[in-house]
This record gives C-alpha cells, sequence and structure tokens, in this order.
C-alpha cells in the first residue's frame, strides 16, 4: 500500500499534529507495572470521525463513542488495554462513561466531549479504582511529547508500539497527521482487536472527515486480514483540531485530495505494522486482483483467497500449489471467465487464459520462501482491482490459540 | 442430525434400491493396484437431480454433468479419483466427455445418458488409456453386489468408505434409499472435494426430485464445515428409476413427506461420515442457534462460529474461553440483542440474557474434553433455528497441508 503514495514519515504520533497531548501509564490493570491506560487530548475542541466494529456483539465503550462521534466533536480519547470490557451488562456501560467523566473532570470538559476504547479480555469488569487513580494520574503528566507512552498503553499482544506521521504542504499552510494503533495481529487467546486513533491539525467538518476516515480505513485497515476475525472493539478515530490554521481556510480540490492521500498513507502505515506484528506468523502476502468485473469483486476474490487456511498452510510451508489458489479465488463468487483467468505467484506466470504454463518450478520453490508474497490474479473480463494483505497459518497459531485466555 | 429422523440402516449402499449396479477397479491413475474408478449404473432409465459446488472454477467433469443433468434423465455414473481433471481446459473436456462414451459404448446407452465425476489433485490430466481400459473392466463385472467396491474406488483421503441405505414402506410400496460418499474431511493437500451418489427404486419427477435433492442436500452435506473450503469438483447426484414400482403410482403428501425425510436421513449419515472421518481432527461440535429472527441468520451464525479459527483452536485447546464463542457469533452479521442473548456448552449456561453466570468452570472443563460437544446459543429474538456440525483446528491440519500436494 505503502509504495503507492509517496509522503515522509516524521516523528511524534499522535502529538505530532499541534495542539494534541497524550501520555501512557501503568494503572495496574494488566498489573506488573505494564503502560495500560492512554488519554490522548486535544487542546481545542476537535471535528471527530469514527469507524467500528461490524460485529453485533459491541463493547460497551463501543457502544458509548459510536454514539458520541455522531455529534461531529469530541476533544479527549481514553483507552484502556488488559480488558475489553465487553458482555459486561450495565455495569460495564456506567464504567465506560465514568472513565470518560473522569477525564472530563480533570480537564475540564463536558463528558460528551471525552471519546472511550477498551481492549483486552472478555467478560471481567475494570478495576474502575485503580483506572480512576490512573486516569487523575495521566492528566497530571499529560504533554506534548507522550504519544509513545500512550501507543505502548494500547497494546496488548503486539510486540512493538505503532505509530505514524506526516506532514503535507496545502494552500493554506502545512499540516500534520499523525496516528497510533495495536493489533494483536492474529495470534493470541483474545480477541484480535484494532484499535486506532488519528489526529490532525487540519480542520474540515465531521461529515467531510467521515467520508474520508470510511474510504481510507477501507483501503487500508480492512485490506488486512489475519485470521478472519471481526472483534468485538475494533475501533478507529479522526480528531481534527484546526491548530494548524487561523479560522477555516478554503481548501482546493488539489489540497483536499492530498490531505486524503496523507490520511491514507499514515492509516495504510499503522495497518501494515499490524499484519508484520501477527506474532506466530512467518510471511506478509499480498493478493492482487485485478481485471475483475468490479472493484468490490476482486476485494472479495483477493479476502477469499487470503483467509483460506489450505492457503495459508500452503505459504507457511513454502511450496506452491496453485490449485487452492484457483480453489480459493473460485469460491469467493466473483464472476471469472476460466478462459481468461491467469494466475501469477511473484514474477512468474502459472496459469494463462485458464491454462496451466510450464514455469520454472524452481524458482518458484524459491519465491516461497520469501518473506513477503505476492500472488497475483488477472481475470481479463473488467476494470475492477484490489487486494488483500494476509499472513500464513502457522503451528504457533494454533498453538498459541489453543491455550486458556487468562 | 441423525438423532432427529428414524429410520433402520440396511446394507447394500447404492446397490440398496432394485435395478442398481455398481462397481470400482484399480485402474492405475492412483497406482499400486488402489481402487480410483467406480460405475453406478441403472437397469432403466431414471429420473436425475443434481447439486454441484458454488465455486465459480468448476472442473470439467461438473460442467458436462451439470448440463447433463438438466435433461433430467440419465442411466449411469463414472466417478475417477486421484485426479480432479479441474484447470485442464479443452482437453480436460474432451478427456471427461471420453469417460461418459466410454461407459455407453459398453452398455448401450446414449453418452448424455452417463454422468461423470472426478475427484483428486488439480492440474494434471487423466491417463486416458488407463481410465478407458479400467471402464471396459468394470462393465464387464458391474453387478448389484459392487457398491463397497465402487465407495472404496471414490475414495481420495478418506480412511474409510461411507455408505448408507435405507428402507421406507409408502403407500404404493416398499422403496430403498441407498447413497455412498467421499470427503476428504479438512485435512488433506488436496481439494477437499466432496462426492455423493445416491440411488432409489422410487419415481419421481426430475423437477420434484431437484427440490427435495436439494433442501436435503442443504439440511446434511451443507450443514458440515471442516475448514470452509468450497471444492472445484463438489457434486451430490441422485438417481430415481423406479423399479420398486409398476408404472407411476400416485403417493400420498404424506408418503412423499416420509420419501422426503428418508432421503434428508441418508444424506445425513452421510454427511456425518465425513465429519467423523476429517483426518487431522479431534473433535466434532455442533453448534445450535435458536430464537433467532429467521432460520438464514441461525445458520449463517453458527457457521461464523464453527468457521472461526480461533474457536477451532479453542476446541482443540479443550479449554472453554466463552469470548470467542459470542464474538464469532457476533460477526456473522445476525440480528440479535445483547439482553436476551444466551450461550449454553453442553448442559451448563454460561450466559443467559446477556450477563455472565457464574457457571461450572470444572464441569465445563470436563465436557471440553470429549470427542462430540454441542454449543447452543439462544438469541431469544424470534423463531429461527439452525446448525453446523464442525471439528477443531489441529496441529496436523496444518502439518499435513503445509505438505505440497503430489
Amino acid at each position: 500500500m505503502k509504495e503507492e503514495l509517496s509522503f515522509e514519515e516524521i516523528p511524534g504520533g499522535v502529538c505530532a499534529p499541534q495542539g494534541f497531548k497524550a501520555s501512557g501509564v501503568a494503572c495496574g490493570i494488566k498489573g506488573e507495572g505494564e503502560l495500560d491506560l492512554a488519554v490522548v487530548l486535544s487542546e481545542k475542541p476537535a471535528a471527530v470521525a469514527g469507524v467500528f466494529t461490524t460485529n453485533r456483539v459491541k463493547a460497551a465503550p463501543v457502544i458509548i463513542t459510536q454514539e458520541r462521534v455522531k455529534k461531529g466533536h469530541a476533544q479527549a480519547v481514553v483507552i484502556n488495554s488488559g480488558i475489553a470490557n465487553v458482555v459486561t451488562g450495565g455495569k460495564g456501560m456506567e464504567d465506560a462513561k465514568a472513565m470518560t467523566a473522569a477525564v472530563a473532570g480533570n480537564v475540564g470538559l463536558d463528558n460528551e466531549g471525552v471519546l472511550v476504547c477498551s481492549t483486552g479480555i472478555t467478560g471481567k469488569f475494570l478495576p474502575m479504582e485503580k483506572v480512576i487513580e490512573g486516569i487523575d494520574e495521566i492528566c497530571q503528566s499529560i504533554d506534548s511529547k507522550g504519544n509513545l507512552e500512550a501507543a505502548k498503553a494500547i497494546m496488548t499482544t503486539d510486540s512493538v508500539p505503532k505509530e505514524s506521521a506526516t506532514e503535507i504542504d496545502l494552500g493554506p499552510g502545512k499540516v500534520r497527521i499523525g496516528g497510533m494503533a495495536k493489533g494483536a495481529g492474529m495470534i493470541h487467546p483474545r480477541l484480535a482487536t484494532m484499535l486506532s486513533v488519528v489526529t490532525t491539525d487540519a480542520m474540515f467538518n465531521p461529515v467531510q472527515l467521515t467520508v474520508w476516515l470510511s474510504a481510507a480505513a477501507e483501503w487500508s485497515f480492512n485490506r488486512i486480514s489475519v485470521d478472519g476475525e471481526t472483534s468485538t472493539n475494533d475501533t478507529v478515530l479522526l480528531l481534527a483540531n484546526g491548530a494548524a490554521w487561523e479560522g477555516e481556510p478554503e481548501l482546493s480540490q488539489e489540497d483536499e485530495g492530498l490531505f486524503f492521500e496523507g490520511l491514507c498513507w499514515v492509516l495504510a502505515n499503522l495497518a501494515m505494522s499490524i499484519v508484520e506484528d501477527g506474532e506466530g506468523t512467518t510471511k506478509v502476502v499480498k493478493v492482487v486482483v485485478k481485471g475483475a468485473l468490479t472493484d468490490a469483486d476482486a476485494v472479495a476474490m483477493a479476502r477469499s483467497v487470503a483467509n483460506s487456511n489450505l492457503v495459508k498452510c500452503m505459504l507457511f510451508g513454502e511450496q506452491l500449489v496453485w490449485g487452492r489458489l484457483v480453489q480459493a479465488a473460485g469460491a469467493s463468487g466473483a464472476e471469472i471467465a476460466i478462459e481468461k483467468f491467469s494466475l501469477s505467484v511473484g514474477e512468474e506466470l502459472i496459469l494463462k487464459e485458464g491454462r496451466l504454463l510450464s514455469f520454472d518450478a524452481n524458482r518458484v520453490d524459491e519465491y516461497m520462501k520469501r518473506d513477503s508474497l505476492e500472488i497475483q490474479f488477472d481475470l481479463g473480463i473488467g476494470d475492477g482491482s484490489g487486494y488483500i494483505l494476509g499472513t500464513d497459518l502457522t503451528y504457533d497459531y494454533v498453538k498459541l490459540n489453543a491455550k486458556k485466555e487468562t
């Protein structure tokens, strides 16, 4: 994804844009001094947009945050890791609201101006006394250099914190976009929740932000697939505080397009860092489909191939079984014409217009040993294209997920 | 499934109904004297119905058989194992047609009256000389006792042949339904093709047969899930030759209902034998959903849970992580109201109307060690119900599927 857009990485994560502060503390949800509570705060009221899990079971914080985001404005996000606050009933809702009230009280906001996210194990209640103390502590220490602590505090089974930021030169001046994310990859005996908070010191209205965030998330987070699971807590939030500008300058279409591309670039970096951090995985595969009847068909086929357990085991085994790729592609339901159907693995063309070629098996075997692979289908029947980033399926995935959640 | 209908198993498989012959030989596709070619033959023209893979990539024999079944009548089925004859282009089509022509020539039928199925590895051409010799050999030896050889000859990675038959007393007299199936379960480095041929000496018109076969397959083969893969070759054929009756007697609605139940029973037995034979699996799980808004919602949720890798790993690990069940259920997209959502594992109620109960963890741990488990969701919002039979995900699945197809 990254290579298709060219922006420069700058330091600072969610604090890279002007007027944003962040911090993370160890409040005792996880124990042993592990960071488990984060706050991101905008100095000024910010326009806000969110995309949320499509799971019909939603965690308490998702329900509350989704409702508040509809108002279009917010100024802070509080996030805990360790406990997901899901299937926790009325008490879970009260706890999530109490977290937002504690932030609001500390920094002088309306409760409604604070959003909340949780990630971790299911069916447990939050230790609210510790959480409230932690929030008080964060609000004392929060500053414009706390992005890394915040990024660390939202990790669950992540092995590294995930941040990205960039600066874009638009007509009315330079603006920045920064973000952090956590993603358990595929592996841990917890729900593979993906959370991300993205900030910008540009200003747009919430409707415009929502359109861009939805499209950018579709093009980044929705293009990664580790085990086809959809968490009850997945959330991506975008806060735009306008601190880079005086007033609300008019942007040209070019500037708007550039901002959207920058947003895509930051989200794509974060998404890629989630795939690459999939514990128990040994490979990242990009499944590309072109020549499909529609883009939707192309993405559906790419997803079907990337999610296929038989394909994933084949990747782990490092030997091409092209029949599985054809089978998984066909199972997607996307329109095909077999006599126009072509398949490449890396640079090697395997099937051309429905016929098996006498490809160089040794070269393919070598290619299959890479950490990062590309599998390309050309359906030859239209202009639709799309891709999905996936991983392999390993002994470690089964081993780690056959352990009991604690 | 089986327990919900009560019929008695009789011997004879596809030869149990009158007027059907079968046989299987080793023609050399697999090598080492393994049975790999079967023919099922009706002495009289039979009405025929078929259900086929929904994969957009269809093997040559599927394309031909699907076309011929539309005519509503057929008299023989020839099946090979070892090579799937898929992605084999024009030559594959010619080969499949040649197989039917060889049977037709031997037994004095039109080519169009012979159906053809293949199962095995992809992208290879059939050794047609051997296949034609084998067909000649079968047509010499075929008789009304060859059902077991036929059932063995269609096996690929199956560890046992799969047959079922029963007798039903209808108004105009007794009729029989018999069938054979092959299913690789989930495991082997080939496509997990499911094939089944079902015979009956009752007579119905092809449209009626098609309605019943579709419904019965939906209720049996479509309720088993091993790894969510859909083969390019899946085929279920039903031949009804009317040999049990003089003429075409009128049946009462009760008799028709009884016949349909018998058909469901035979197909359900065959489907269950496929799940139980899943190599590399250690457990069979029945995921039941009731109280859903619609039956379709119930089946979708059951399928989402049964297909979830996190759930499958949990089953293998023999310890309940109920959050995964809730997550996989919610991810199905089926309508739920969390305050009415209940979950049981075996007899133990875990969640009742959205609240976590203090269940007996020791008793649940004991239950999780069983080979056969039931997980039940009660959504409490409607009358829709459904279930899916699934399996666990094991080291052996990854191990065997990470090997190269040969």
